[in-house]
């Protein structure tokens, strides 16, 4: 933890941040190993840029939050009294603190104004990307649990796959499949399962359906992932039920295809722009440019999205350790939509590939 | 949607608001039907006091927020581009708005950030509790969902107990409960399920535990609950593994007598306050009052946590159709806590359980 306190400490003088205020979640566990819900009860740590931790703390989450030993001066707060007598008492022990760093993506705006009232003129500086890079390299250990999320997610797949038959339905699938992801060892979901055909597939971010019933010649997308002592997995394959037509093989092939495009160029030293540039052109030159709708991928670790974003424009480089999704689709709308997602870790000379599972075109059902 | 709109209008009007700006959730799925997650991408409708709304979207969500037929002026962003364009185009089209009602427990940092640098000198307001009394009083169609989502969880809870045996962790127990719920029709889980035994029983939001095998005469805590169609069922059992000594029947009993005494001051007309009120005083005389660690209960619907919070000082008059938990426990450090947690639905003259599993001691394994 004390490591993690001086890089985040670092990293503040560097942008002239007085103090970063966390709440619940994953940066929070990664410097404090702290696992709290984000709920209507503000927890959070708020660490100076010199001086020990200051904490504003429910009293039922007291005794988990004194465990971490985190050295911090705590204030508590119970329902009855509210919270904001809490965040005052932290403000006058903190001193003057002018610009307070704080999760953009994570802290919510009623956290937000009670900082604001106990500070007065405080500035709230968004800090996520800053808070979040102490996370963007993996560790070894790091990588162990995102290979045990990914190989649950994987056994469960393959489980579910043979057992899907003509006329399920998606929910029924999902069903399957998030029995199987807990059968092999899951700790938890890192989404709720995409589990899409046919039509439905062209909707990147689908909903399962009960009351459709899968059909011979159906794409059928899966996108979901295993949670393995809080590390995520995120993996898509699409099969094809019974049968595939010689133009939605054609298809298919021109996903793998940038699939294989994105991880070819992917190695230490080269950009986030660079993979998404090379999975985007695979694709526009494959006469099905219409269909794209998504750049090439995220992060992932401790959160489902996460640094690096994988996207033309984005020229930070690739680091060894960095751990990212490279999921291509193709999205025809009334038709079928094709993703493939691998979970990949950038290495000094390329990348190692936590997913194994097939990438051939498969037949389901 | 109209009349949900109509309200929300009425209600900017009571509290000066010029408009109304919601993210992906409760309030969001309950007043348009749409269902996105809480990302990385702002994803907004925003509705003014007068007029039709506006609508933040991220170009890859425009298929699903189209088929809502909001009737909304869109403002689309792509990720290359970033979104604070959708947001400046949103200001200029909506045109003076001086007071902007969030949903300040949902809405983070960094949509709030982009709404100031867009409408310049705009005041945030926190409208949460406002926004969500759209949904303080369920239908007798959310109540249907609410009781499927509670039946789901009491069914999977049967099964989970009656294969419960000494010497599980209570990481085995949380996986079955998880599969059961599943094969039950469960949509999802409302949190990941809590299962303590023993000293762990003791915190109130313990962390199942992988390397704890149950003994004889642990108390063994499991809360938890399915969704149904969006619906949250939160249900809390407390038992004991094989054996059960005196003084845990009796830390048991004042549980359940202080449950017990929640339920009879609840109806209609009767605040939110005096359910608390009646369940902590119950608790004080019991010889226990020491180990009393939280209020009552939290309103329960599309959000697990949500109005009314059942405690003292909140004098919030209970109506037909609220659902709430009423989740007395007790809490002793290393030894044991007992949590016993029903969902009830608030009538004329008294109250409807959700819940039905029994409250009598009960051992296991």
């Amino acid at each position: 933890m004390k490591n993690k306190i001086s890089r985040l400490q670092e990293i503040m003088q560097a942008q002239n941040i007085d103090a970063v205020a966390m709440v619940p979640g994953a940066n929070f566990y990664h410097v404090t190993r702290g696992s709290f819900g984000l709920m209507e009860r503000p927890t959070i740590i708020i660490i100076p840029v010199d001086g020990a931790p200051v904490g504003i703390i429910p009293v039922l989450e007291m005794p988990a939050f004194s465990a971490l030993k985190t050295g911090a001066t705590t204030f508590e707060w119970q329902d009855n009294d509210g919270f904001q007598h809490a965040f005052n008492a932290a403000a006058k022990h903190l001193g003057s603190i002018r610009r307070l760093g704080v999760e953009g993506q994570r802290m919510r705006v009623f956290e937000a104004q009670a900082f604001k009232q106990a500070f007065g003129s405080i500035e709230i500086v968004n800090m996520q990307a800053p808070i979040s890079s102490l996370r963007l390299c993996k560790t070894p250990e790091e990588i162990s649990l995102l290979q045990k999320a990914v190989d649950i997610s994987e056994a469960a797949l393959e489980d579910t796959i043979a057992a899907v038959k003509v006329g399920m339905t998606e929910r029924d699938i999902a069903t399957m499949l998030v029995n199987r992801m807990s059968d092999h060892g899951s700790h938890g979901l890192s989404f709720d399962p995409i589990v899409a055909a046919a039509d439905n597939a062209a909707e990147p971010h689908a909903h399962v359906r009960s009351d459709y019933n899968i059909m011979e010649g159906d794409a059928l997308l899966i996108d979901f992932g295993a949670v393995f002592n809080r590390y995520c997995a995120d993996i898509t394959r699409t099969f094809f039920v019974g049968d595939v037509s010689d133009e939605h093989r054609s298809f298919y092939e021109a996903v793998r295809g940038a699939n294989e495009a994105g991880h070819t160029v992917t190695k230490a030293g080269a950009t986030a722009h660079d993979v998404d540039d090379a999975v985007q052109l695979f694709l526009e030159n494959s006469g099905y440019g219409e269909y794209v709708l998504t750049k090439t991928g995220h992060g992932l670790g401790l959160d489902v999205h996460e640094d690096p974003y994988i996207m033309r424009g984005n020229h930070m480089v690739l680091e060894p350790g960095m751990v990212f999704t490279n999921e291509p689709g193709l999205y025809k709308p009334g038709d079928l939509g094709v993703r493939i997602e691998d979970d990949v870790v950038v290495t000094t000379d390329g990348y190692q590939c936590l997913t194994s599972f097939t990438k051939e075109l498969r037949i389901v059902g």
